[in-house]
């Protein structure tokens, strides 16, 4: 017996801190001594580059270090400040900036036709149809193929895309303003889900609710908003938060929310009454509908930090489906790209992940500023359609706090006794613990024409965040900072 | 040290279970040993004529506690197979059984006027005005005790009321039915909250609202029903679980899903248009709307279980402000009466709990059938409301399993991976455990007039579960059994 032994060692009450594989912690625990197993790993992984730039970074001035500190301070300040108001619906070619006829927005990072993926490919026959700059299929792939059409991210148009993100002149788009900053954001309405234009569908009932969208919704929505005057977001979403939301893939309260404050500006508007009768049921039909509100929401929040010298905090993450993409605050202009995930997830009847293309979409944005898969917690009924366990949205919730700089003041969890949502991503924490930014997202089916085949959680690639800190160490050193 | 002691007791590794004072435990604990505390405390307290009831029935033989068990278990299947829709919105005089010009329903057991409490008498004064039975407060007092009008509860015209629950024969109610069973349930609408007949106010602005939801919103809700087709209360409830409700002093969402389902109905109907703004404009702005419907679905719900011999489970639960009351499955008609107890609670600005009636109100029907404080895990923002942590939310759930004899199947918590609510109050269970049913309410003020001064959580006195434990053990036992 321990007490016979001659060794302390051996003789004394052992409590044991376990740093090697988890079978020495087991072979001790059985022994009915406590164990303690940190969950240690090495610096990013391991990763040469990544670890140098660790070092190079640790090694800089406490002058320099507290000047990062402060900018992010600063972004942490502008994030949560935020106050997001829905004040218009126009068509995109009033009022999204550069926007023309030859012009097609797309979701995540650049990218050229060859390159898109088919989900993506999908979405753009379907808007120049829906422009009349093309009537079929071939013709559409022609004409983007030939050089005449300009494409470009929506995330350089102060817009963002759900999934394929395409917008064209004359969809309707909410208008965003931030109040607190000043600066505005655009996005398109939602289609809802299933056979739509940004999973890649464009068969003539995509078009022919894309023409109602454009002619009867979008402009009874902006009727409603004039009528009643601007949709706070900011008081939106954190009531949405505590009605089982995270503001990306469940929305169901979002929804509901908006279609309370819009129904009576509707029933009083000069509009048919058939016609409103027609909105509030496809309001009511579409549980999504508050995605494309959340999304321009997170958009206007985050445009305030893109250009914050030395700030280590991820001002947009976003995806084309071939490319996903991160840009940081402090390297305005940069985007930082690797091979866009597969999603782990849940298909619909008749789907496998065979079917899928891979991660897509701008709606990344939310995670980006602090709500989404980051605030999973709020939502535990999400399982159900990203699958999982609930605890699992509490989990991921309480990892996300190690990677962020700042706990949002108004989007809180109930279920973690109201403490903020974990909010601005710090790459740097990113890349030195490996705990990537968790995301929820749709699954568009791989080819263009088909649309939606499931929903999942995705792990980002660890390479543009690793990239994006490589980046960051070479603008900010000291022959940088010496003018060099 | 241990190790050396001659004593075996001394010299092993310890593993303690302390059944005494909870400082034994500390100080075994402070010594680096592990104790177990197990929560045990004596049945029922410890109350003699409760432990010879227990004891009583713990001596029954096996075949007649097999003919509990499954009369529980039928009372079970009954509560979890209920399927409550909202079919019409019609005045209680044309649909409430036995209802007349002089009948005056209140919430809870029987009570008197002379017995009655402030907002209870409040509601009767506001009552009789509005029926033009009185024009003052002085000619509704001296009518109400005149014996001229008759005071009935509202449980037993298959009604529920919340708070005081004054029903009388102009007022619109909701008529639900269950079809599982085709029994039906009958409901007022809800007025929103502060200045309301149902928290004892009377005041013309009381009385202006009440005549409008009889005039305009009664017969438009009718109109939307009839024209939409019944609502399915089961599916809703499921929803609004999802989204953070519990259904009774939390239904915003619930209240959202009615009036996304409603509302084109409403916009198609004959209203002018400014009726139906004006409806939904009430709506949106009273989340307690759905309160009024979530009611009547539980009385549906437990009504079948009124009469099934043998069976310990509670069938209703009621306060009228004097009394809580409870009746069990297998004494139809019989109450079971104790003083209604005093709410713990937040309250409104300038109030506090020297203003606070007791506990009142048929609310308590939400618990009886497995949602409301049973279901507060569900909904973890209430405490905002009522008080307390989210993390209390959580654990009152939790312990309502120890007194329950079924989860619900429709109803989940998605917090606890989406089990099942407690459904079904066993009440051997809450008189042996000493684990009192969870209520959360509204608190009206204690002089007639006023109106709600707060909410909170509240517990209902021990004694009415004892003596109706005592009764049943009574009325089942062997001379009962034979006939005698």
């Amino acid at each position: 017996m321990a007490e016979t032994s001659p060794l302390p060692l051996f003789r004394d009450q052992l409590r044991v801190v376990n740093l090697g594989l988890p079978s020495f912690a087991d072979d001790v625990r059985a022994q009915g001594v406590s164990v303690v197993d940190p969950a240690w790993a090495p610096p990013a992984a391991g990763d040469a580059r990544a670890v140098a730039a660790l070092h190079e970074l640790l090694s800089w001035p406490e002058a320099v270090r507290a000047r990062i500190r402060q900018a992010n301070q600063e972004a942490a300040r502008r994030l949560v400040a935020a106050q997001p108001f829905a004040v218009r619906v126009r068509p995109a070619r009033e009022v999204v900036p550069g926007m023309h006829s030859k012009l097609v927005l797309h979701a995540g990072p650049p990218v050229t036709w060859e390159r898109m993926c088919g989900p993506m490919r999908g979405g753009v026959i379907g808007a120049l149809m829906l422009e009349g700059l093309a009537s079929t299929r071939e013709q559409a792939e022609t004409l983007a193929a030939s050089g005449e059409i300009e494409f470009s991210p929506c995330h350089h148009h102060g817009s963002v895309g759900p999934m394929a993100g395409i917008m064209t002149a004359s969809m309707p788009v909410w208008v965003l303003e931030n109040r607190a900053f000043g600066n505005k954001a655009y996005c398109t309405l939602n289609e809802g889900l299933g056979k739509v234009l940004r999973y890649g569908a464009f068969s003539e009932e995509v078009l022919t609710r894309l023409r109602w969208m454009r002619d009867e919704l979008g402009p009874a929505l902006d009727q409603a908003l004039l009528a009643r005057g601007p949709l706070d977001l900011r008081s939106i979403v954190a009531q949405a938060l505590q009605m089982g939301d995270e503001g990306h893939n469940r929305n169901r309260a979002g929804t509901s929310l908006v279609l309370r404050a819009l129904g009576p500006a509707l029933v009083e508007s000069e509009l048919p009454r058939e016609a409103v009768a027609r909105i509030l049921r496809f309001m009511d039909g579409n549980d999504h509908f508050f995605l494309n509100l959340t999304m321009p929401a997170c958009k206007s929040a985050v445009d305030p930090i893109s250009d914050i010298p030395f700030s280590t905090v991820i001002s947009t993450m976003a995806r084309n489906g071939t490319d996903f993409g991160v840009r940081l605050a402090s390297l305005p202009g940069r985007w930082f790209t690797a091979e866009a995930s597969l999603v782990d997830g849940l298909y619909l009847p008749g789907f496998s992940a065979a079917d899928a293309a891979r991660d897509i979409g701008d709606s990344v944005i939310t995670e980006t500023a602090g709500i989404g898969g980051f605030a999973m917690a709020a939502a535990p009924a999400i399982v159900r359609f990203v699958g999982g366990r609930a605890s699992d949205a509490l989990r991921l919730t309480s990892q996300m706090y190690d990677i962020t700089i700042a706990e949002h003041d108004a989007y809180q969890i109930p279920a973690l006794d109201f403490r903020g949502t974990p909010t601005g991503i710090d790459v740097v924490r990113v890349v030195e613990t490996g705990i990537l930014p968790v995301v929820n997202t749709g699954i568009a089916h791989k080819e263009p024409g088909v649309g939606m085949v499931g929903a999942g959680l995705v792990k980002p690639p660890v390479a543009c965040f690793r990239d994006a800190l490589v980046a960051y160490v070479d603008a900010h050193g000291p022959r940088a900072r010496m003018g060099g």
